[in-house]
């Protein structure tokens, strides 16, 4: 795409082409070994239990992925909702307003 | 948040805060104004059918925004989430590569 981008079209072009990169080959799917190097390089201070084999294990458990299976772009979206509705969670907590924010 | 942040993290925040900052007092929903404003300023080009008044109307329908409902982080995130959707298709379909990409 040659046109110029908005910050907001350029996060969603960064959460799409992260998890592709991700990817060996750029397969559909990442391997959990994959989905950990994506987790401890792009997501360090949002998912902090992904470190260990259990907490991998569970970040996954969260997403919907089975014992065995690839980790999808639906699963990743998952995580990447979670995340999103908590920090905006966080973000009107912080807010001295009426703000209730009804959330997912 | 002091630390540093990774681009995917950085872009999970621009989602939530560009929501937060259309909205008047930074109260928890956009008013379709506040809305239109945002889809014009952060979605030109993901985002086309949003400047006539039928087309605000129909994104704001595929939303599940109801009649003179406020917008919420939900009803944005139902978009995004089409948006990111949409544009993993486009990336894969680039590919030359075995890549089938299972979508949502």
């Amino acid at each position: 795409m040659a046109e110029q981008h908005s910050d907001l079209e350029n996060a969603i072009n960064t959460l799409v082409t992260e998890f592709h990169a991700a990817a060996a080959n750029n397969g559909p799917t990442l391997q959990a070994q994959e989905f950990r190097g994506l987790l401890s390089s792009q997501l360090p201070n949002l998912v902090t239990t992904g470190a260990s084999e259990q907490g991998l294990g569970e970040v996954m458990r969260q997403m919907g992925v089975m014992d065995g299976e690839g980790i999808t772009f639906n699963h990743f979206w998952r995580l990447i909702q979670s995340l999103a509705t908590t920090q905006h969670g966080l973000l009107c907590s912080e807010e001295v307003s009426k703000c209730s924010c009804v959330l997912l």
